[in-house]
């Protein structure tokens, strides 16, 4: 492709149907783009607003070569892709974001490693292979701390708070003594994420900072913009953009980062951790801006001009968990506010089922604390 | 469903699938919804963002009663839903807007009559038959007036001008003789138009009025919000309104209306046609309002609340007709703008190929000239 965008016509391959899948296939058909699902589930929310969908596993190889074949490019809705299935889709075609944001999203050690390497500070973190190194690194980090699956984790899933360092072990057996990474405990003021996109030429846009809230370890809450010194906002912005140059990246990628308290802090921004993909802080900007992340994602991947990320409205996005979709005829009532339902048949608890987004005039968002 | 709404998880047949049947689809599909596209036409742009396409003539009813009975409720893209099919599908199950909708807004005269009856003022107009009705019409109502079909008009198509009496058999025979409605030449200052929605409740919601400006009979730009006296704009809600009441209409309409110059006119508003489905003119509510058109349409077919019409943004809609839309690239970079384009394979002109719309902060829309 290299500088010849994709134009409106072409087919992008999306792998993963889910609702970011399913969002993102709707702004790609808003850009007069064609969109081919590709995943395992039956029901994919995402293939129904789709033009193909293919229906196999990561793993199979021959599915896999057809549908590189049969699109432009490629990208994914979710950062766990297998390496070896991101190879197959590279060796027939242009894959975006490329492998090294892969690679880097899907171990929180070599993350972490990544950010250290590039003067983006972090909480103090050791890897964690055996017993040995456990309580060595319980020793040098200290209690609270928390264990974490270096791969796959999720939604507070694959994680154990070691409370004193006699609870070591036990953590460890928690999440199935699998290969993984002790975090120092950081005592944040509040979470805040950045979505930047970033072009095949290099040029990024950010939409600003915002606050987000979680309940059960999954996010409850997007607040936007975050309030913030203009100074801290420019500088996760700066942060975010730097991450995304040097992975090279192309397309939309959440960064969620820890604001520290302002006193004491020589710098207040801690990478909590990157996601190669739209993100759930984003989904906001479907209805507050003019270009919404899902759209910026693919016309990076389409080579288009990114759209300018200002937001017309603040907003407050919350997520509808389970069966807090089932009060969609009430939620709908509301004045000013966006409902998204992602069209999943059965509402599991913690599942995510759609999300409303409240609008505000310019500067009159109301403050939302955290309780 | 009298009173028991069509849930998330529904499905919603579209008659019709070009772009608005696309737009009302992918809303549909943000809601929760499953659609059913029926059209005729290979290459539907409305097909690939719906669950299920039905690739069928509107005469075959056998395909329209399975069509009907796959569906909670069917509703259409456009007016000229044949009669027999609207029969047909009704017999089956719920189609919205009604059957009183589809006849008035069908037929020029059928609509006439009907505002007259209503007390809403129209153009001076009569019956052509016969070339005895033609002439007797020139001379009652005078030249220069308009000859246009009684049915199946759109963007200028089936109407001749009459500048002089003895233009009028000409004319005539320039629209091939059908049944036809003259109208007196409406000197107006400026042509407005208003999407209303009416629940099956009777709860109306209108957008604020809208100038529309067009450019070789196709409407070109819509200036949201029309430049109007208070008094004005809500005369011409109260209108739209009072028609979808008296239609017992169900779902979005719009009603297009000429403004006369203040000198002379007591009443300054003069309904011109109305159009029984969502509306060109309301695009630009996509994006400058939390509840667009085409999700308020689908809100009000399948007995949701409402949502409240209100706007964040001013807006100017610009339609890209044949080969404008080659010009995607410079349009997406433009900021502050959304794109549309509706995946139509083959750019022929005149015809609508996709529409940007430009927000601007409230009250901070340029005054856009007619020329």
């Amino acid at each position: 492709m290299s500088g010849k965008p994709i134009a409106p016509g072409g087919t992008v391959g999306i792998l993963g149907g889910g609702q970011l899948g399913r969002m993102l296939a709707s702004a790609a058909a808003e850009m007069g783009l064609h969109t081919h699902i590709y995943c395992p589930d039956e029901n994919a929310p995402a293939a129904e607003v789709a033009a193909q969908y293919t229906r196999a596993e990561y793993e199979d190889e021959a599915a896999l070569t057809r549908f590189a074949e049969s699109v432009d490019a490629v990208t994914y809705e979710f950062e766990n892709v297998p390496a070896e299935t991101a190879r197959i889709l590279s060796a027939h075609g242009i894959v975006r974001p490329g492998p090294l944001a892969l690679a880097t999203a899907q171990d929180r050690i070599v993350e972490k490693n990544f950010m250290q390497a590039n003067g983006i500070l972090t909480a103090p973190f050791a890897d964690i292979t055996d017993e040995a190194s456990l309580r060595n690194a319980v020793e040098n980090i200290g209690t609270p701390s928390v264990l974490k699956t270096r791969r796959f984790g999720y939604d507070g899933k694959g994680q154990a708070k070691i409370m004193a360092p006699e609870d070591a072990i036990a953590a460890w057996d928690e999440i199935g003594r699998a290969p993984a990474i002790l975090e120092g405990f950081v005592s944040f003021e509040r979470e805040i994420s950045v979505i930047v996109a970033r072009g095949e030429n290099g040029e990024t846009a950010a939409y600003d900072p915002v606050e987000n809230i979680h309940k059960n370890h999954i996010l409850d809450r997007t607040l936007a913009p975050a309030a913030l010194p203009e100074a801290v906002a420019g500088e996760a912005c700066a942060i975010a953009a730097r991450i995304a140059a040097e992975l090279d990246y192309v397309g939309v990628m959440g960064v969620e980062m820890f604001l520290l308290p302002e006193a004491g802090a020589e710098q207040r921004l801690l990478v909590n951790e990157i996601a190669p993909r739209v993100h759930n802080s984003g989904h906001w900007t479907m209805d507050a801006c003019a270009v919404g992340q899902f759209e910026q994602h693919m016309r990076a991947v389409c080579g288009w001009p990114l759209g300018h990320p200002q937001r017309h409205s603040d907003a407050v996005m919350t997520n509808l968990i389970g069966d807090e979709a089932d009060g969609w005829k009430k939620l709908a009532a509301e004045p000013g506010t966006a409902i998204h339902l992602y069209g999943k048949a059965e509402a599991r608890p913690g599942r995510k089922m759609g999300h409303t987004t409240k609008l505000y005039p310019l500067g009159k968002r109301p403050p939302v604390t955290s309780s």
